[in-house]
């Protein structure tokens, strides 16, 4: 992936709970670079988090600092100073305000944050700053994943060609909104603040947000957006400017790409599994049934089983509460149609679905009967390393 | 566990879908019973529960027949052509109308139920009917089931001595409102339908639709209950006839016990988990917060592992988008307090939780900070066992 115009990184060993690996992430922004967030709406956000909204609330940054192997979460009034003391030293290495330091952290909940050992990586991390080493960020955030995750994407604005590059983490823990799930995208495309935060809002809908891994939402969510100005590109005027257009289908791609790695890293996951809800009475009805049917550990162990056991979809799209004609349901999986108007279609041939099944990449297609709105949401299935990997994370 | 007069019970092996072993069960009401039942809210509720709801709404009944191997859920006109043969053929076993009938069924969603066999069964179970094999009928309809399960109680009305029984069956699929999780229960009391159901309905929410073992609720749910009236007690007049005091706390711990025991067959199971709520806004906000840590597989994975990541337990109420003030949570595990007022505690000693863990009976107490209304709910681990069962149930 290629460097972007005015991003260096650097990363460290702090030693925060691995050992010899990088676990400190510090991406500085030149000067005149903007910025947008999404966070958790956790009621127990963590300590990071809550300064990272205020920051990016101001629209302007001029660095990163993510680490792993500790979230600072649900650590108290401890936390938020801890929180300060990063920010302030992060600020002293890059030569800027505490203010315009973005934090990030993920890994255990309510263990204090060994903030000194952050503290003494900071001045040895600010040397090494340099542009591009993406595929070594994306390690140094990793908790659980078992790759690390990158995507790029380019695009013109007007006529001035523009770069996208994000990075992401989360294995698990991930579910709307987010999850243990960190991204941070950089761009040198010149996009005022008031424009990137809707921009990525919308993005992150349609990609983060419809992801789910166990239905488990972390209290350290965030999606950053950098945008560094260095392409010179003309200013849009608005999030709906025409000349937007194609830089916003090359940040939604570059989402989707870095979602669904997160989801093909979901702990234990086998196979991806994508849901497709149509005929709902509403958009949020579409999510929240395919949201049941993504969520419902047993349509995901009959997955990991390579069962097609349909049943357990019905089941699951009845149970979610929304509005659903039983006596014109339909269910397909792999485009298979299984049961039309509410039951089994007489031709049915089971072997075709277990035929899609063995496959990396499974699909089920519902149709609510009951209107024109749909949603599709993006899952994996629940296999024993699930349940190997969380019995025994922190010990 | 004792007859309950007016209640005769007989068993047959129909062989829906197991082989050598009972799958139906008739219970024979005596003239004069009414009846009360509480049913799944699911969308694609299964013809059985279309039928029984009807029935059970007239408040008499003559008969239960109960199927395990096939639900005749999601099996559209056919699957109610069916349950009406099997009401009609019932009915001309036991000598009543058709509408006397209640029926349930737990097993495979989607096939068509073999109706015929079920038809043949039927004249051969009408002679083996007889008071009390309480285990044989519990067997009978049990699916994933390990044990079956029963309980009884005994309270005065008036000076009346009067009897309850009550058997379920469930593992899976477990989940308020319920889930492939049938109750039926006898007593031999005088109640009329018009006070039975409001006893029936109360009892339920506490016991049944507050356990979860994979947040998944069945398409088949159904709670029965029967009262025969053979122990002539004085007739209440009322749900609140203070002459029911003791038959209501009675009819409420074989409820409770027949749930906590359904929790404990929870698939794969190695753990009761106890969540406790208090000092929520409200008393369904607090059932929120204990459902969202009842159902988080970051939760019951960490208690199969026996690790004291209370963490996750922060993790889950933050999500669960009930109101509290995180800097006032407290969190508390086997009695042991963890975390109080948004941070851990100092002298949290993590070996006595680590000790409790051990256990086959956890508990997890959590005060939101921001009321006083309270919530119990209960579920198990989630261990290798439950993966094993559910990839590979059908086949």
């Amino acid at each position: 992936m290629p460097a972007v115009a005015g991003v260096r990184l650097a990363m460290a060993r702090a030693g925060i709970k691995y050992r010899g690996r990088d676990d400190l992430l510090l991406a500085a922004l030149d000067p005149g670079t903007t910025v947008a967030g999404v966070f958790t709406r956790s009621g127990t956000a963590a300590a990071p988090v809550l300064w990272s909204r205020k920051v990016a609330s101001r629209g302007r940054a001029r660095a990163f600092l993510i680490n792993s192997g500790n979230a600072n979460a649900f650590t108290g009034t401890q936390g938020m100073r801890d929180v300060r003391t990063t920010a302030v030293q992060a600020a002293k290495a890059v030569g800027c305000r505490p203010g315009e330091v973005l934090l990030a952290s993920t890994g255990v909940i309510g263990e204090p944050l060994p903030v000194e050992r952050i503290v003494r990586a900071l001045p040895g991390i600010k040397r090494r700053l340099k542009p591009g080493p993406w595929q070594a960020a994306a390690r140094a955030i990793c908790t659980t994943d078992t790759y690390p995750k990158g995507c790029m994407g380019q695009a013109l604005i007007g006529n001035t060609p523009v770069t996208i590059v994000g990075i992401a983490k989360g294995s698990g823990m991930i579910a709307p909104d987010m999850a243990t799930m960190l991204s941070f995208i950089f761009t040198d495309a010149c996009v005022p603040a008031a424009i990137l935060q809707p921009l990525l809002a919308a993005g992150t809908a349609r990609s983060f947000n419809s992801i789910t891994v166990d239905s488990d939402t972390s209290t350290s969510d965030s999606v950053l957006f950098a945008a560094t100005g260095k392409a010179c590109n003309q200013r849009p005027c608005s999030a709906n400017d025409p000349a937007l257009k194609a830089f916003r289908l090359a940040l939604n791609e570059v989402l989707l790409d870095l979602a669904i790695q997160v989801v093909c890293d979901g702990e234990g996951a086998s196979k991806l599994i994508t849901v497709t809800v149509r005929g709902a009475s509403s958009s949020q009805a579409a999510r929240k049934a395919a949201f049941a049917v993504a969520n419902s550990p047993l349509v995901k162990t009959a997955i990991a089983g390579e069962d097609a056991n349909w049943g357990r979809v019905v089941m699951a799209v009845g149970k979610s509460g929304a509005r659903l004609d039983q006596h014109k349901l339909s269910v397909a999986m792999g485009g298979v149609v299984i049961a039309d108007k509410g039951e089994r279609v007489v031709q049915y041939d089971e072997a075709l679905v277990t035929e899609h099944l063995k496959g990396a990449d499974v699909s089920i297609e519902l149709d609510l009967g009951v209107g024109k709105a749909k949603a599709r949401v993006w899952t994996c299935d629940l296999t024993h390393d699930y349940i190997r990997i969380n019995a025994d994370y922190r010990t």
